[in-house]
């Protein structure tokens, strides 16, 4: 297993999950930092969002549709989140498999890192 | 005109428009926070993500591949960048037309404010 969030995906590693569809799985960031910080992902490896939306661009649909049930399962929605997609080393990505943070919960401040 | 952003995709209000298609519009952030800092907006007017994911999800398809396509035309890809979507006030959302920020150019930091 190369990639720890499609072991995530595949049960085979630990993960808090807090909401799943078909295509997506979001489950508990191990390094919150934030009440909410959850991660949304596709259960389909995609490297990162540039190649999603150029391998399978639909799925993108499902994933921000999970991002945003999150955000309202988690009770943030009214006041207010945010949601971050990281890519590559200035983008500051650790795990490449595609994952939207969904952050509430707190103030975020700007610029956003 | 009561929304900004409605106000650019209408070409009423000024913006250094760097990208566009039928569906989306794509303009450098007036208080720039990197290099490359550019907001990708719904032509249509959806006030945040989750409106948008409830009352047209297929757009979040553009949007998201817009935000994308304007990374590659950055010449940000392989260095990397962050995608961010602000929501309410605790995600510091300061114009009530949904946008995506693409930040590149620079390393970002954790977590994102």
């Amino acid at each position: 297993m190369d990639c720890l969030f499609c072991g995530v995906a595949a049960g085979e590693v630990p993960a808090t999950v807090v909401h799943e569809t078909d295509r997506t799985l979001a489950f508990r960031d191990i390094a919150p930092k934030a009440p909410t910080h959850v991660l949304v992902i596709p259960r389909d490896h995609h490297r990162d969002i540039g190649t999603l939306m150029a391998d399978d661009p639909a799925l993108a649909e499902d994933l921000f549709a999970a991002a945003t049930a999150v955000a309202a399962q988690e009770g943030v929605v009214e006041a207010g989140y945010r949601l971050v997609v990281n890519t590559g080393p200035d983008g500051g990505q650790t795990v490449d498999h595609v994952h939207v943070h969904v952050l509430g919960g707190r103030p975020f401040t700007w610029p956003p890192g």
